[in-house]
This record gives C-alpha cells, structure tokens and sequence, in this order.
C-alpha cells in the first residue's frame, strides 16, 4: 500500500523552512512523503546577502540558493524537493509549468497541500503561488486533462505562515504541535546563512505559537504542554464523523 | 471514567432540531453524552401557528412547545434537556441566569459546545444566545469564579446552520456525515408541528450538505458516500498532531 | 385603501434632515405617509451651539431641539413625528420604550424603515439606534407578542447615509433621485440653525450623489439627469418578478 | 422599438442552466430576449461521466456537451446561445477574444448581465469569468473604443448562485421568483445527462430560495407564496425613483 | 504650560503592562503624563496562580494584583493608576461608573487614548472595555454634559496588541520603537509574578515587532535598527499636513 | 543633500488631479521634488467629449489628453510628468514596461507613493494600476535585480481617493489639509476641459474631506480650520519614535 504523502509550494528557496519545516519533518517522521517545490531559488529578491558582495553572477546565487535548500530538506528528512526554476521578482509560470505542476500533483497525490498567504502586498510571488496552486489543483482534478491518468482529490490546502501575519489577512484555524522534531526544523533554519536575521525572529514564532496551542487545547484548566508549534489556515471545509 | 459530552444552546425550543438534530444523535451513538440546553421555550415568536388559533394563554404555549421539545430530545437520543425560560423576543439573561449557565457548563464539562451564529439582523436573539456563550464560557474558565469548583477547560465551539446562511456572515468550515442517524433526525423534525414548513426546508439543507460532503472528501475523484450531512463553523483554532 | 407608510428611526432631532430629508418629502409626493421617531432631542451632544452660550437649561435646548424638528418635518410634509425623549450621549431605551416602539411599528405597519449604519465608532447612539431597529421589528413580528393584534411583515431596513461614510462600513446599495423635491429638504436643512456648518456639507452630498446616480443609470452612455440624490444602504433581500 | 435583453456569462456549458435557468426562462416570458455565451463547453473538468467511459475524444466530448447546451438554451426559449470554445481548466481569453465579447456586448445592449461569483477556491475558470465580465464592460462602454459604434451603458451585473454559497463569499440580495417557468427549468436541467447527481441538488436549491423568498416578502404575516426562486447578487448599486 | 498627556484602559490589572508598557514608558520620557485606568483587579480570571494555592480569599487577591500593578506602573515610570474595580468575568459598568470615566477622560484631556481590541470571543471584558471607551469618549465630547465643564477634543484610539492577534481581527498600522524603555518594560513585566509564563512571550513579540518596523522602515534597503516595538491599530483618521 | 521626492501613478492622464492634486502642489511647496507616472492617456474610457466631435483620430486624442495633463501639472508645480503610453481600456504592461516603472522607482526613490484603490468593478485599469505598483515596488526592492543600482527603500504605499469610494472599500486613514494651495489645484482641474462635469464634483470632494479633517482634529472642542482636504489609504504601518 502507497504511504500517505503532502505536497509544500515554496516560492522562493527558503520559504518551506520558515514556515512549515516543522510540519515537514513531521509528517515524515509518521510515516508521510512529503515533497517539496521550490518555485524558484529566491535569486533576486531573497539573496541580499549574497548581491552584497557584489560580482555575484545569478547562476552562482541559484546554486548556493539551491544547495541551502537541499541541505533544509535534508536536514527536515524531506522524501524529495523538486525545482521548477521561473524566476522570482516576480515569478511567472507559464502554461507549460503549469501542467509541469499538474504532473507532480497527480503523481504525488498529496493527502494534503502547503502554500503561502492569500494576500501579501510586500511579496507578490507568494499571492501569486498560492493562485497557481488553486489553478493547478482544478486543472489536476479534470477527468478530461490528459484522460487516462489518475486525477487528483481533493486535498486539503492549509496556508503556512506569512511573514507579517496580520497584514496578510491570514488566520491560523489549526496550529500543530511540532515540538517533537523542534530540533530538526532549527537545524533547517541554520541552512539559510544568508538569512541570519530570521533564525530568532522564526524561533520566537515557534515558541509563540506553542503558546496559542496551550491555550486553544486546554487554557488555564491545562492545555497540551506544546514548546514549539506552527499554525496553518485550512482554505477548505473538513469532512469528518466526529466534531 | 467519565463519558465525553458536549452541550448544545438552543435560544428557542426547536433550535436544536434543525440545526444540529443529527450532531446530537450521531455523538450519542458514538459514545458522548448531549445536554441540550433551551434558553426559552419560543413562545412568543416561534409558535405562530399556536397563537393563530387564537384564546391561547402563554402558559399553554410554553407548555406545547416544551412538549415538542422534549420529545424530539428523546427521538435523538440526548442525555439531557434543561428549559432556563429566559423567555423570547427578546430573550434576556440576568446575571443569576448567566450563573446558572455558568454552573451547567462546569458540571457538563462539555468536550465542545454548539450555538448559533454570531450575527442575525432577523433574529437577535440568536447572536445574544452566543455573546452569552462567549461570556459564560470565560467564566466557567476562571479560576477565581466559585473557587473550588472545577473549572472549564477550552472547548472548541461550532456555530450551527442558521437560516439564510449567507445573510448571517456564517461559513462552515467542517461537514459532518449524519446519513446513519438520518431517521432520528427526521423523526425529532416532525415533532416540531407547529412549523411543518420547515421539514422539507432542513431535509433538502441535509441532502445538500452531503453533496458538499462528497465534494470536499474527494469530488470526481470519488468522495465518501454521505447522504444526509451538517455543516458548522468552527469559532477557535484546532490544535493537532497531524494536519 | 391604507395608504402606503413608511417608518424612520432618527436618534437626535436632526438626524432624519440630513440623511433622509429628501427620501421622506419624495414618498409623501408619492402618496405615502412617512412617520418619524426621534428617539432624542440630540439635546446634550448634538446642540453645542446653545450650550455655547451658557446658561442654557436642558428642558430649554430640548424644546427648541423640538421645536426646529418639527418646523423641518413640516417642510418635508411629514405624517408623524414622535419624540420618544430616550436622552442622548447615551440614549437608552428599557423594556417600556422597546414595547412602545413595537406598538409604534404595529399601528404604522411600514412599508420600508430608515434607520442608521451598523457601525459608527464615533457615535454609539447612532449604531444603538440601529441594534434597537432590528430587536423591536423581531418582537413586532411575534404571533405571541400582544396576541391578536396585527403582526407586522418584513418590511425593508434602510440604512441612510452616515458622516463619514468609509469609516462607518457604510456601502450604499441604492441611490434615491430627489431632485423633485430638493428645495424642500434644503428648507428642512435650513431649520437646523444650531448646525449651519453642515448646511452646506449636505448639500454637496445631495449633489454628489447625483452624479452616482448618473453613472449608474447609464454612465458615459447617458445616465439619467438626477441633480440631488440620497444613498441607502439596503439590509435584507429584495423580492423581485423581474430583475 | 427594441425589445428589452439580457446576456448571461457561462463558464463551461451547463452553468447558465443550474444557476439561473429560471431567471432566463423568466425573462423571455416578459418579453426580454436573452442571449448566452458559454465561454467554454466544459470539456475538460465538468464532464466526468464522458471521459470514464473511455477512449472519447476532445471534438467529440466538446460536441455532445455544446448539444446538451443547446437543448437546455431551447427548453429556456432563450434568443440565442453562443460558444466562445476558450478551453476549460483552465479557461483563458486573449485579446481579439475580449474584443469579440466586447462586440456582443455592444450588439446585445443588455438591459443586465449575469454571471459567477467573484470568488471561487475551487474552481478559477468561475472568478476568471467574472473579472472578463468587469473588463469587457469597460472597453464596450469607451467612446474610443471603435468610435462610432453604439456604446454600452452601465448595466447592472448580477452573480447567480455558485456552488457552496458561503465559501465563495456570495450573498444574495435579490430573490426572484420562478415558479411559473419551474417546468421549463426543470426540463433544461435533465438535458444535463452527464451531471444526472447535480439535478435534486439544484431542485432542492430552488425550494429553499423560495423559503426566503417567502421570509423576506412578508414572513410570518404571511409572504408571497413562491414555490421555487432564485438567488442574486447585485454587484452595483440601483437607481430608483421610489424605495 | 500644560504637558501631553495620555490616557491608558487596562480592562484587568496587568493588561497595560505587556500590551502598551513601552508605549507608556517612551511617552514619559518624552514629556508626557501617562495615566492609566484599571477596570477591575484581573482578580477572577487572571489570577489563577493565587487561587490555586488554595484559601485564598477575593480581597486579597485584589490586594495583590493591585500592589504588583502599582510597582509596574511605577517601573514605567507612569503618572498615574486608578483602579475602579468594576469586577472581572465579568466586568461591568453602570452610569455611575461611566460618568465618572468621563470625568476622568475630561481632566487628563489625553492626546491619545490606548485600548483592548474591538473583538474578543475568549475574553468578553476586553471588547467590552472599548465598547465603554467608545461610548464615554463620546459623552466626554458632548456639550450638555456637565455644561461649564470643558469638553474632549477628538484624541486618537489606539488598540494595543491582544493575545492572538490574528483570532481577534487585529490589524496594526503602527509600530512604535520602544527600545530606548526596554529594560523598564521587563522590569515591569517582572513585577507580574502570578504570570511568568507570559515573560518570554511578550518578550518575543517585542523582538518581532521590531523586525517588522525595520522592514516597514526600510526593509532591505536598511531599515532602522530597532530592537524592541510595539504595535497599534489607530481607529480614526490621522490629520496632517504632509505625508 | 537630495531633496525629498514622490512618485504619483496615474492610470488615465486626468486621474492624478482629481484624486491628489493637493498633495502634489502641497509637497512641492514643502520642498518635495513630486513625479507623476500617466501609464496611458485615458485616449479611449475616459475622453468621451473628444470622440463625440466625431472623426477624431487616436493620436489627436492622445495629444490633447497629455497637453491638459502637461497643464495640469505645470499649474501643481510638480517636478516632472512622465506617459508611459501604455492603452487604456485596457491598460496592459509587458516585462520591458514593468522594468522601466522598475527603474524610474529607483531613480526618484520616493519617500512615498501614491496610486488607486485596490478594487474598482467600474474600472479595471484603476486595479491594475495597483497591482503593478505592488510589483514593481518588489522587484525594485531585490538587491538581485540589476545589481549595483541603488535598490528602494519601503515607501509607503498611499491610495488616493476613488470614485465611489464605498463601491472600492477604499477606507482614509489619513487626512492632508491642502487649503493652502487650492487655488493651485483648482487650475488644474479646469486644465480639464474633456471632463467639466467633474469640476464642481471634485470640489465638493475637497470641502466635505475638509469637514472630516476639522472633525478628526478635534470635533466640537474646535478642530483645525481646513478649507479643503484629501483623503488616503495608506497601506503599510507607519514607524514611528512617538504615538
């Protein structure tokens, strides 16, 4: 029987570290392969540090961008992690990358899909990834798109956390207690030597949300003794035979 | 040890029935125990029919519908059904009301807690039965209300199916399946003979809600076969170990 | 026959002049018989200049708060107008002012009702106004409510134009051409002598609401030639044959 | 003198019939003439049933879908139905494609338009369908676009009724009533062969909207007695003479 | 001359404290005369620590909250603390109270006023108390109040950060630099003994506040190097006379 | 040392004087060297007065809308107007145009940037506009973007005001006393000449903003004397050293 497996859209190469690597490696660790997509390698927009030197060349920022990544994943014990290479600032998929995404969905058959906010008007890659997964996710469910290949379901799509929570319109309906595998998810963090500044700033996220997990499973009579935590809003209605 | 439970807020007598008549029944049969609390008995504004047949004294009305009441309670199995005769249009609760609800959800200790929807321009007492909620719920939880006493833990709460969902602002966000406790439900409805209208009004929001069941547990790739579902809106985030 | 009526809720003296004058003398035109409520005088928060000059006594301002209601009232043509002497800044109503704002809806049977937005931070009497609307009409719908008088409908809510329309979430759904019967409503308008420096503010309102009302009923197409209009904001659902 | 029209946005094939056949069968009752342009015919994600079946090719698929369509428009009596062929799953229009709805629009000078909600997770063709509607507006109301040509005016655009109301954001605020064209609809529905599970769905739809046709017309005071409605949303705002 | 003066509702004791301590703190360092308003002790709800040490009596309890948020007050360095103690889960105000609220908003005649968030379904008292701020700051403004006295001005509301901002439909448009107070904002927060498990939280969220005023003043290009911020969500209007 | 500077994007020619002619004028006189983007010259939707003439010729067109606007501009003393030409209804932008609005926003670096609302159903180019703006803003952010150019900053983004502006949700959150170069801003208007039914529209606009400014600064206490005012929706928080 196949393993259940999740799919992670990542627009740029870090993103998947920051906001669901806990949730990645823990959904390995109970037996799921998760595959994540790297949209792009964050070469221009996310790679300050590394332009800073200058004489950068973009394909030596791509490949230490990519390297990082695969380290994260690796360290998060990721099942693969997939480059679609289309840029950022900005990010455009044309429609041959489309049904590149469509392929993968319909061979991963994600039980459930990670993605960025709705809304971000600092970053319109991550709006604009999260509008491709909705179209890739239709086109992946239509009997008629290349017939004979097995359609896809209809996954969950959970958005992980943005940065600038509020100003997102994004709010978390699930929070997920990552603590068993905080250590694995700091050890990602540390990949990102070009983005030092975020490994506090993501570590007291953790530590926050932790706190949102203990109260929303118990408050003051004693909720669940969560240390680190990540917090997803779920875009679709769950199915379920028990509230 | 002690069952699970879950207590349910209906502002006027046949609230519940509509609304989560098949909640209540499905959870019984899985093991919890439902106490039903009916804030007024909807003599007033719910018991047209009644007060149409004219020399009709508000003690008889009252009595009627507790009648009905109760026996749909029994139809689905409930554990309890408590009456606070708070009365309707409008329904209004003191603070020794608010006390005694207070009171009941300590000693219900309810596993999660069922209400109406936040906002009805139709219908106000409907959003104060869940401002009331909201307000008892915090001081069932303090620990300097009633000293010794046990307090509430931080169950999740579900607004249940208005009518005229999208006049109401309410989006459901989980689908229950209750097709294997369809037949109670629909006996708890026709207990309710003052409003005959509304039989077949919930018996086609029950079918409809099964297709968005299917759809959201799998769609044309093969959802779960439900037939009959209810929808609710979950108010607080979830808090798991597994998306 | 009954004539057709209509119901407006104002909650200082002035309020209706400004929001709806032109509304009410046009439905008069029409053969109507507008009725309006004063809930206040506006005698404490909406009468700085009398209190400016000292001295004044509160039983002097309300009666010349009064008086300048009335004279405004009679310029429009007004059916009714009923002081309900609530006090403002805040206005309150007990269970005996709610009841005699049933009876008032019941005798009145109002085709349509204009009241204030949902929502105004800058004035709580204004959004109050409103919550007290909507709670009387549910009560006078009530079969058990004083049993054996004549229920009332579902009339339409209205909601008229706020100061400050963006900071109310206040979004017109209707635009009401009164060019007919402007010169009435700037009389009524010039009644308000305690508030000059809105005179002419309202009058650009007038104004600029005509020009929405050209662009749609016809935009560059060619709109209809409104010259002063009113906006309204309509709550419940129309009931239409044709669209 | 030019008989009053309407024209009606379909995504894919079948949705015209579903989400507002009424109202066309309505309107061509009252001497409207109503036009329909099916963008798509749904061959790719809303023919299921035909792709199961095997070995079928796109033509063919594309071809009993635009049959089945034209049966229903026929049932209807709508004036005329045109087929645009932009490809479904995803649904996309160039430029000479925009233009070309531009002409109809202008031909056509529809007295209002219908189309899908603005929103719609689960299905981007819907929303895609709606901003094409907004911007075609636009261009056929500039003088400068093809000087000479008649513009168009500012005709209201209503949203028919979408799958899973609340999660699309869609709020009705006009129900109309189609009890007199139901056969007609219920005809055109049943041309649907391949959507045989969506036929009570949407009859079950039509039943509950008249329940709210019913509450808003009069509610307990006894509304219009509607048997079968449906709902809208007026994205403008109206231009009246009278509330 | 007078000073700037401010004016701080904690609806319990230690709300001030983490929610708008460096606020309070910068203000006076600046010139300001801070003033806060405790509503109640926090005694019920948020002294869980004391009463689960058992025999703990109500009026002690408020005596030690009251002691520690006096010495937190005065770690910040605030001009004033009054306590109301109008009771906590809940807290209520009569007219009485309400009066005497306003005569305290008339004679500190703040700049600015700080408050809870608008919305708070787990702690009633929280958007309670600004409903109350709301209403008071309008009767404060009212010139038949108290006439002779002299009246409010239109003082900004600022919502201070609540716990779990994005359930609370928080939204900050400001950020505030608190790092030159910092160390007496932890001093304060240290005087919160019955709360040590919210130390290191807020101490996180001032952390990434201050990540978000470098990115909003700055970003990549070199925002300003603050260390600790907090955020607010201005309610009205800022007026100014550049950009 | 540089002097301050802004940048003004202007779907349509005329757009920028309506909407923030003041702040242009107002800016200058402070000092501000302003730049105003036209992205089309509103030839075709918005010159309607000019192709009723008959047998205008685009180009003709095109030239007398960017003469008005060259007018308008000199009369607002803004430091220079650049025309993108890049059609209008609909305005579209490829790469090389989005690049060169890039590389203009790294030139002037604006210490702030003023655009349209984020949604217009009447008007798609007026979001678009934004849309780009929210874009192009990034990519100038990206150190990875033509590296060795001196990257942007974070401007704050303020939208001006719209027509409608309830229909957009356009919401001020900022009020600009502009009376003191409202002559300035006048003459602009009447550069206008296609559009004369705008003029008294427009200075409506500017008296009534001006009451809300008086309102916002200090109500019935005595706000500031504006004469005349814009509104704007500023879309980032602000950073700031004092509340």
């Amino acid at each position: 029987m196949n393993k259940p497996s999740a799919l992670v859209f990542s627009a740029h190469a870090a993103d998947f570290v920051w906001r669901c690597g806990g949730a990645i490696a823990l959904h390995q660790t109970r037996g799921y392969e998760v595959t994540i997509i790297c949209l792009s390698y964050g070469e221009r927009g996310e790679s300050a540090k590394l332009w800073k030197k200058g004489k950068t060349a973009l394909a030596e920022v791509k490949s230490i961008r990519k390297s990082e990544a695969e380290k994260a994943a690796s360290e998060l014990g990721a099942h693969d992690i997939i480059f679609m290479d289309l840029g950022d600032y900005p990010l455009e998929a044309n429609k041959k990358s489309k049904y590149k995404i469509v392929e993968i969905l319909r061979e991963v058959q994600p039980g459930f899909i990670l993605s960025h906010s709705k809304y971000d008007p600092y970053n319109t890659d991550h709006m604009y990834t999260t509008e491709l997964v909705l179209e890739t996710r239709m086109i992946a469910q239509a009997w008629g798109h290349n017939p004979g290949e097995k359609i896809l379901g209809a996954p969950q799509l959970y958005l992980f956390e943005p940065h600038q929570t509020e100003q997102m319109g994004w709010v978390p309906n699930v929070f997920l207690d990552v603590t068993e595998v905080w250590d694995k998810k700091r050890k990602a963090i540390e990949c990102m030597e070009g983005q030092v500044h975020l490994w506090n700033y993501y570590t007291n996220v953790a530590e926050n949300r932790a706190n949102h997990f203990r109260r929303n499973s118990g408050g003051q009579a004693g909720g669940r003794e969560a240390k680190y935590a990540e917090g997803f809003q779920a875009v679709f209605p769950r199915c379920v035979d028990e509230l």
